[in-house]
């Protein structure tokens, strides 16, 4: 529990989030849609959800005779994965709406995420606790936890608590994988007769929870703007000093939409996106050529300084890169005679010994002190562990290799000097912009409408976000109809698709028609802090990438 | 110049700092105190400043037949040493000001520092060009440098240059060396009978220009601002995740003010002083010990996770580690034999041979991975970095190494994992909070008509600050009475005093009285983004430090 707070914190303690007009109606009738598929595999997500497959899309209106609690309902919620901005004002949306429906309905929240389902784990959420996390950042009023409920074990240790507490609908606020889980959930109650509903919320700060259906996950507005300020910031002090190269990674490893965002945000000399380079089977040496191209290119108009932006899933979109991995897993893991090699130098040669082809050419491309790090840093299974590579200090470390040997040539004569930064930790758990802190309300307030509607396997949605908060609609989407088939450790698995960048839409394409201008000259744009006062253009902004997605 | 701008950058252009009333009097007079004396070495500084010592300190006021600029001025303005947010209205208030004071006077930017001032590379500031800066961070109105004018030659450089331009006043923006190099310009222009005024205006986010006089230096509040959101940010996570120990290193190496401030706005777990450090002459070891102790003891609470503010400079206060370096740096320099070892393996023997008593101890104090760093990154006259060490990775590493002993021993049976962080660049160029924005405004404006006064050697004052900005004095203090002699180079030096963390002060009782329970407890608060708009509370915060040094 909180037990005090920063004067922000206590004046935005009494901020409303805006409602959409049919939220606040007195009464709201559900209008369904036509039957839905899944966007691909229809046969056999048909077949994994024979009870909840098919639904219709639903849509709240007001009207009478609408959704009610004549008995009043208990609903559990569970916050799944990593934290994202806003967490707190789903909470506060579900169980105001909850409140709207019925004043004895009750809310659980159950904690550290999936574990506190299975362990029972669990606090009333009551309107007095929910007072100091209105409108906070962070997760931390019930906990998130990463604990995958997969088998049937699970699944009736779910039910076994969740029956015992009376429970009728279940929350789940996570990403693609949290919500195909609830899915999956949602399905086994109802073949199992369980008269529980779920009900998914969709949160990621990474933005690849997007679809057709649903315009922008939760935490990626506010996320991307913490980390456009402090790259707006950096690029301010560049400009100032004149003097380094900034490598800014940002978090979000399997998907580029933060880069992407913080790029037409921000304007940086530099940004790459990974599935720009996975399209084009770029090798580590193509793309740290290209930039080395633009440093040189600067350094010709005097300019020994820029900024650069990088999405942090890079190594993992680079085909050799993943060829590489695979083939250093298979040659190293339970090698005795490696494992027997104690200084870096040595466990090098004996791999570059090992390696051919492709592959030795790959790890070749790659700085010493990486090849050392990828050698060093391994899992308990004796697998290189590609997520603790600094890919910005590869990439820094790369470029000067580069920029050596040019050097050397007489084609390069600048300086070269670099900083590294990563955000990602800073970003997540800020609290919620205007525009968060009003979706996030009405993610919940339409999810306990949806519980209490006993709507099972539907996603809350909310959606007309460029409209003024009054004109969202709201209603639900059924889970299954986002997702496709997907191999997954071998075998073939129900999952919500992952979005990634559209190299063919606008907001890519808007980067591709700009960056000669902006790697050439200084474009910077200095967003600044999120405002959560002020002029409504600075206060009230939508991400960029959903203006160039859904503007008109 | 700035092409664009973000909404957030547009809207703030057009707000107008709040100016002290005596600065908006339409004639402003001197009042002259009484004459004043350096803080020590008087005999020495008095003949080191035979012109321009023992001044007054002068107070501006409202009255008839003030300062005033019969034949139009030109000034001169160069900035000088690290970002500070702010710079850019230091620049729109001196311009103001001297436009007040004749509309023909003229206001001239010497480009990238005090090198400009060298090499003649100059900009005329006009209204037009200041427009998109006014209000926004960074200096790359005219950028900065590190420069030094020490040598007869440089200063005679900067009579021709300013004297052919006809500049009757150089303003200095800069930290405490800056205005050193200012009080000296002043003097060397008196001791040539060159008719320029000189005048300083306190920068530095550090923190560490401050003094009777002096309440705070301009950026300190708003870089504080920024470092303390994003402290409060990863406080959030840690506490919803559950998961981490962060270890956040704050920029600032001569001085802990930055982190002490941090501090005191977000209340993390644990708070490095490095004065404290210092006086009490611990060790590594020492340090690292007492960390340990609070990651053990929250591990007994179940508590598996916390936040740590350390500051930059920390290692140089350890005294073991500073003659460490000492000593390293005379084994090492020219050392072929040293030279010719590769590997850091090898390096470490090396080391170990060559090195005893405390030297050997605080050496083997350290984990391998920064006794490799220390060994691999010297500059090019071979002696150690010790700023490219990560002294945050270094305590963690070092902690970890602890905690590992004590699991051995059955004392320790936690988890701990560690993230880093470094807040720096991150805070120079923010666009000034507020209490920034009208201060380096007052101080610009201030130093407008120190120079139209003919004041020489004096620094732009501004005080009071914990009122409102019409209740600011303003008005000038020899540069003199801030200065000692100190040791620097072999060396004795007039310097102005930099101010240390005052382990007496309320501040830093103020972490003393409340850090055990810090320790403990999860208290932290979240300040949360610089509020432009808003309720004054939130907008208009000064830095807690101000207002326990100077409040009532």
């Amino acid at each position: 529990m909180k037990s005090t707070a920063s004067p922000l914190t206590h004046a935005r303690s009494s901020y409303k989030p805006k409602l959409p007009k049919v939220l606040a109606a007195p009464s709201i009738v559900v209008k369904k849609g036509k039957a839905t598929r899944s966007i691909s595999d229809e046969a056999e997500i048909q077949k994994l959800f024979p009870h909840t497959y098919g639904q219709s899309e639903v849509l709240f209106a007001s009207g009478k005779g609408g959704i009610k609690c004549a008995k009043p309902i208990h609903v559990a919620l569970v916050l799944s994965g990593g934290q994202a901005p806003g967490g707190h004002n789903v909470v506060a949306g579900l169980f105001d709406g909850l409140k709207k429906l019925n004043k004895k309905n009750k809310l659980t929240g159950y904690l550290g995420g999936p574990s506190g389902l299975l362990e029972n784990k669990k606090v009333e959420i009551t309107d007095s606790f929910l007072v100091p996390y209105r409108n906070t950042g962070g997760f931390d009023i019930i906990g998130s936890g990463r604990t995958k409920l997969e088998t049937e074990e699970q699944y009736e240790a779910v039910i076994k608590n969740l029956t015992a507490a009376d429970i009728s609908a279940l929350v789940v606020v996570g990403g693609d994988d949290s919500n195909t889980n609830a899915a999956v959930l949602g399905e086994y109650f109802k073949h199992r007769s369980v008269p529980i509903t779920v009900v998914g919320c969709p949160k990621t700060i990474d933005g690849d929870l997007k679809n057709q259906q649903v315009e922008v996950s939760f935490g990626f507005d506010t996320a991307t703007k913490v980390y456009a300020e402090l790259t707006g910031n950096v690029q301010s002090d560049c400009l100032s000093a004149k003097k380094y190269w900034h490598f800014i990674k940002l978090m979000g490893r399997s998907a580029s939409h933060i880069a992407l965002e913080v790029a037409l945000k921000c304007q940086p000399n530099i940004t790459l996106i990974s599935e720009e380079v996975a399209a084009n089977k770029w090798t580590l040496s193509q793309v740290t050529e290209q930039m080395a191209q633009v440093v040189v290119s600067r350094s010709v108009d005097g300019k020994n300084y820029g900024v650069i932006v990088i999405p942090e899933g890079l190594l993992e979109f680079i085909p050799e890169m993943k060829k590489l991995i695979g083939t250093l897993n298979d040659t190293l893991a339970h090698n005795a005679e490696f494992e027997a090699l104690e200084y870096a130098g040595a466990k090098i040669e004996y791999v570059k010994e090992h390696l051919n082809g492709e592959n030795l050419t790959a790890f070749q491309s790659l700085p010493p002190s990486i090849q050392a790090q990828l050698l060093a840093d391994r899992d308990p299974h004796g697998n290189v562990q590609v997520s603790k590579i600094d890919t910005e200090k590869l990439l820094i470390e790369a470029i000067e290799l580069k920029l050596k040997a040019l050097k050397k040539d007489g084609k390069y004569s600048g300086k070269f000097s670099a900083q590294g930064h990563f955000f990602g930790y800073e970003g997540r758990c800020a609290a919620p912009s205007n525009l968060d802190a009003d979706y996030c309300y009405a993610l919940g307030f339409t999810a306990s409408y949806l519980a209490a509607a006993g709507l099972t396997g539907y996603l809350s949605s909310v959606r007309d976000l460029l409209k003024p908060a009054a004109q969202w609609r709201a209603g639900g989407i059924p889970l299954t109809m986002m997702m496709n088939l997907e191999r997954r450790h071998g075998k073939d698995k129900p999952v919500i698709q992952k979005a990634m960048v559209d190299l063919g839409g606008k907001p890519f394409q808007t980067l591709v028609k700009n960056r000669a201008r902006w790697a050439a000259r200084d474009e910077y744009l200095s967003p600044g802090p999120i405002q959560y006062w002020g002029p409504t253009k600075v206060a009230d902004q939508v991400p960029v990438t959903l203006q160039l997605e859904r503007g008109k």
